[in-house]
């Protein structure tokens, strides 16, 4: 007798889209082990709560007896975009791919199960005689890659998009091609890369991949999407008390989401702050160990039950902007009122708290993750929650 | 004491466009010798007087003491458009294509002087890693090559544009940089690709290429671009009689273009038919040798003057369409008058005859080449002048 639910059921819950209508349910039915594919850019490290609603998918594959294989995508970040203009790639060396790829995979497998999960570089394939790669882009049409709507947007907006943008698409669904997936995950904004996979595969004379979209979780400001720049992200590897703190952060409006996203559950019908305490307690279990949530929870307590800091605090926002750091004087300024100078006076003598500790007074900048869902005190009765 | 005019004046007679606006004068004022690129498909292989009007450009500079460099376009050629969309590329063997490019350069150097042309083939330089094309290619905008008035119109008409097709004038351009060349030629028609060669030295830190363009020499018929497809070519190979006769057989009105481009001269002042006997003369001489431009001539009027054929006949036109042969009983019906049967009965007779021999009568369809400009004849007394 076991207390897992049929996994082909699991499997289609939670999910945003599956496409083409039927192919995914006709798969399942097939009772086939299915190959199923995730692509990791590496040129991020860590991972947060937001990949691991993906992994979380793929880990049910995974125990419904499915082949999960994920493709570092190390070639193309190899080759990043060298005309600078898109910021967003940077160009990584081999040494870095390779630790961020470790990196990644390592905390990927507190969701998945290392031993049965395949993991590929796309260099293998991708590093291909230039013959070969004109035989594969004459296969993909401009206006099929125009449709993409952030293409579609910069060139209507007459925003530079290079020959090479373009190309990165149909290297990523070649990975596709290589590895014969038969069903790839993305978040919904990763909708058109892989259905373009799919019409490669169908034009090497493949069975085209089903493709299952995630619902993309919001960051720790309960809007934006999660994400390590946006400075409002939880990452697996987080100190118990850091996670504890930055979960009791997010906005009432926010748990539902979380609960069917990362939990595959409803939200308790208990007050807010209870649900909000049980499933910070079972994310930082689960990935600090069991035991390790309720610790996170005493500590959380100690520091703002027992009257050091009062239950009730202003929240006071971040700030929005893509900044990984901010700086603490304005934001002193900003929560209190203080002046930039005296802001840095008050740093200066060790009279600024977060959590109930004094902040060191030489850092100015502080990672923004370091800060959020904190409370920040200055002197004995000035209190104010960061949140965002 | 020399005849020559002073090259530098030359070179810039007879052009349609110098782009950017005073370069190339500036160019050629500087008194450096200058590398001088052409381009050329090897996907074609004889030469036609539509090429002659680049090739003798080119000897112009050569005389000034340029240093010409001919690009085979073997790499581009050899891997065609495996989406097999666009059916003017079509994909050639490496034999195919060498035996094309020596045709072409053989034939070129009818033209140019041989010894002191550098011929060079862009597999030299094409076949480069993966990487090295990524970082080409990230150097070039789509939008920079949606401008192309070809791409621009196929992309409105919602017709195939393959991504594949989009990298060619990039590649085309690359050839620019690899050779460093200094100023490029090419057709109108060429423009763009041309001035794309220009942008892409600069991205690679090299002076931009000059770029001339010439104007593109009519066909047979006088309005159409004179080209093998069309069917309305003088090929620089052609018997002197056939090229005497296809030269004879271009309208009065395309007379002065002729003379302008293949001869950098003006229609003589006498009669029509006196001014197109001299250029054909001339031509004649050029590419079969001195002499055979008059040889020819008698030829063609032992046929059309010595009663044979009478000189005053009508023309028939070999109607358009792309189709490289016209089949004779359909031009014999049209020509004459007569039902399908009678002109296959006569032609099985031996009674048609063109410039004034007997046509064989098991070929029914016949190249444009061998009819255009000749004098098609039924019995003794039933003419027409075969045009266009």
């Amino acid at each position: 007798m076991t207390e897992n639910p049929p996994e082909a059921g699991v499997i289609t819950q939670g999910i945003e889209a599956a496409l083409p209508e039927g192919a995914l349910a006709e798969q399942l039915a097939s009772g086939r082990p299915l190959r199923v594919k995730l692509g990791i850019d590496p040129t991020a490290q860590d991972i947060h709560l937001g990949h691991v609603v993906v992994l979380e998918k793929l880990a049910q594959f995974q125990r419904a007896g499915h082949q999960v294989v994920l493709i570092i995508g190390d070639y193309t970040a190899r080759v990043g975009d060298p005309s600078g203009r898109d910021t967003r790639r940077p160009v990584l060396s081999a040494e870095e791919i390779d630790a961020n790829a470790r990196t990644f995979t390592d905390q990927a497998f507190k969701v998945l199960d290392a031993g049965s999960t395949e993991v590929r570089f796309n260099s293998e394939w991708l590093d291909m005689p230039v013959a070969e790669l004109f035989a594969l882009v004459g296969k993909v049409t401009v206006a099929q890659l125009l449709a993409r709507e952030d293409f579609r947007k910069r060139m209507a907006e007459q925003r530079p998009l290079s020959v090479l943008e373009l190309l990165y698409p149909i290297l990523q669904g070649y990975d596709s091609v290589a590895i014969r997936s038969d069903v790839e995950l993305g978040g919904t904004d990763q909708t058109f890369n892989l259905l373009l996979g799919r019409d490669l595969q169908q034009a090497y004379g493949q069975p085209g991949q089903s493709v299952i979209t995630l619902p993309i979780l919001p960051g720790l400001d309960g809007e934006q999407r999660m994400s390590k720049s946006g400075g409002n992200y939880v990452g697996v590897t987080d100190e118990p008390g850091e996670m504890f703190g930055k979960l009791m952060s997010i906005p009432d409006s926010a748990m539902a989401t979380y609960y069917e996203l990362l939990l595959a559950e409803e939200v308790p019908d208990a007050p807010p702050v209870e649900a909000k305490r049980a499933l910070a307690r079972r994310l930082v279990d689960r990935f600090a160990g069991d035991g390790e949530g309720a610790r996170a929870e005493a500590g959380f307590d100690q520091v703002h039950k027992r009257g050091e800091i009062p239950e009730d605090v202003p929240e006071v926002d971040l700030d929005g902007g893509d900044a990984a750091e901010v700086h603490v004087p304005a934001l002193l300024s900003r929560a209190f009122g203080v002046s930039g100078s005296e802001a840095r006076r008050l740093l200066a003598q060790g009279g600024v708290r977060l959590d109930g500790r004094a902040m060191a007074p030489d850092r100015l900048d502080v990672p923004r993750s370091e800060l959020a869902g904190r409370v920040l005190q200055v002197g004995k009765r000035r209190f104010a929650r960061l949140s965002g």
